[in-house]
């Protein structure tokens, strides 16, 4: 039995760090989970290990994403739990990016949380319940010099969260925006050994997401700020 | 003889109201100016009462924004000020919301004033010299419900604006961002008597433009906030 | 055995809400605690419910916040917790306002936390462990209407919890500031029927506080808030 | 003439920079001036140049601002600017500050400012006129390492001033607040040869000043950042 109040989960824009280890958690709740990606190939292993379902999408699709869902309403259930995780970075000075590889990073970073806000909120609403939980960063918060696409797209995200929890949290839908500052540490990488813990651990995000999915009602957060204790912020 | 250290201007995304105003303060300080907008026909008026030249442009197409500025550069040389308006504005529940009309207004609004920005360092940086002026809203700070793909747009312009900045003003480029919090006044439409002043009038806005653009570069703006002095905030 | 990596509490500001529910989820935990408050006759209850210690202090003293350390430290050890919840609030035109009570407030909501945290860091540092927790309000996030004094405080607070976030994060303390959003339950009041969990439940809250002291260092949160899904903000 | 709507302008916490720089702008306005600091002695070349009066004060005590405003009054008529540019400053450690100073360094910068609100504010309202300017810092923003007293001061100068326009500007009063980002250049002092104006030129700052106090009421600023071009951030 799960100590969650959800039955079923949808990760977009799933990767081995963040998403893998939500899912681990999310199964480890036996709650059935749909993770998608663009490739899925590197999700066996995850697949695998946690019996979740891969399925392949281009998260800046409309289309796309909205047959995502009908697949996974058909495999798992309509999701009660939608993560986004997708994003697309470019980085590089403003006079030498490439115009439509910005289009496409804004289209994945944002873009893509509209279609899969829009595609969570047709099925919760009538529901009167669900948690759409969307992967911010610093770059949402604060405009770095360098990287425009990064802050467009995160800033974006971040409006988007805020004008969909003032919309939806009232029909008793939890959406909250993390910040997530600082660098993810990634698969069978350990810190130095003069900076341990310099980097944000999957399993210690994961962990909050779960007691952000476990809050009641009456106390949601919509917003959340993670980053390692030695991160300069 | 202008007041103001720029010699030519590109405002995109032009209307009657504050690109009007714009236009008309530009012009009494003797500097060409170019008006682009997606319909050049209700410019005309503007253009017979300035001078400024119309080009008609959808600043959601990098590659119609790139033939803008080169056709600006032929007819008034390389803009030393760029002022972008334009903003693309979708309102409804997220349920009911037309996926692509949501993409169009996020290109509109934040897409297009990327390319503009770009177009705008490549001719800026060489000289060391210019300004940027990005307009902005509320909705860029605070997203509010039924109007996500607003927030996203806006959002990302201010996440533009401040990555624009923190890379381009030491490179001597003047980046802008104005949060335009209220209604603006339309054309020959009065305030209601009992509340007067109570939307922006589009010549105090173009004012606060033109201190903008007057600023010495030791003590630069990089955001502003503007409302009526009624604003519910 | 507690599942917090702490052994000792101390809250600062304890009325029956936020800090009963802390109080007894902490001695649930086995950790012993301390509850102070400018008036300790209405802790009885808490204290003879929960073995917690109340002692009393007047916040904005930092004499008697230095005394009161002192006396924790003496009781139940150095405190690897140390949560401050007190405020002091004065509402009505500024022009009417007392500047005295005015200064009295900012005392007990900013000043008394700068001692509390300076307490608190003097003991936290040398055994590079601890926790602060400060209780904020969305008046530190926006200043509202005849509520200047308020504002000051939580502002204040806020700029306190950042300042000290940077500073000891590094040091191995977790520093986190709680942005309550909507009224607190009262004890034995329950919502209106027609507006169910429409006021915070303080036990919700103190959930989220225990989640927030469980997290991994790696992934630490210094800013959250916390509202009722059904308040307009 | 003056070319602003005001008549009378009193400057608290006036030193030879930012205040030096206004006053000279206001009396070439042949506006007529007091400026208060707690040390006269080095207001008298900026007396003798400008015709300003300067009158001692303690803007950390109630009765000193309540009897600075009477004295005011008096001299050259209720003040119709009010410019608030006090801030005491304690920096280091939090564990090693004294608490005492710190206190005191929250009054100057934020308690004081309230104090002179007031009495602003109960001037204007009256008389539906009025402009008070807050000197702030990118201190009220971010609150930084080893700068806990100055961050929690603006902060909270900043909560007032949010306050204060929600409150007054309706009724005809503009309240604005100036975020100053960078060192301000002091007097006879150039910026380095290879760093020209990185540091913030008083006059600069001035000019910023009188053009929100020219500023139309349907377009008023509550908010505005000043920096270097050169300044990270």
């Amino acid at each position: 039995m799960s100590t969650l109040p959800y039955r079923s989960a949808l990760i977009i824009g799933a990767g081995p760090g963040i998403s893998g280890a939500l899912t681990r958690r999310l199964r480890a709740e036996n709650i059935p989970v749909v993770i998608a990606a663009r490739n899925v190939d590197k999700l066996s292993a995850l697949v695998d290990e946690t019996g979740a379902i891969a399925l392949p999408v281009d998260a800046s699709d409309a289309g796309e994403i909205e047959a995502l869902f009908a697949e996974t309403d058909a495999r798992i259930g309509a999701p009660e739990i939608v993560i986004y995780n997708a994003s697309g970075r470019v980085r590089g000075p403003i006079a030498e990016l490439d115009a439509a590889e910005v289009g496409k990073a804004l289209a994945v970073t944002a873009l893509g949380a509209f279609y899969a806000v829009q595609q969570a909120a047709r099925r919760m609403i009538p529901a009167a319940k669900g948690a759409i939980l969307l992967t911010g960063a610093t770059a949402g918060v604060k405009g770095f010099a360098l990287s425009a696409p990064f802050a467009m797209g995160k800033f974006a995200l971040r409006g988007l969260a805020q004008s969909a929890a003032r919309e939806l949290m009232p029909k008793g839908i939890h959406v909250a925006h993390f910040v997530i500052d600082g660098g993810v540490r990634a698969a069978h990488r350990a810190d130095p050994a003069d900076a341990p813990d310099s980097t944000l651990d999957p399993d210690a995000i994961a962990q909050s997401y779960i007691d952000v999915l476990r809050q009641h009602r009456s106390a949601w957060t919509s917003e959340i700020e993670l980053r390692p204790w030695v991160e300069k912020f």
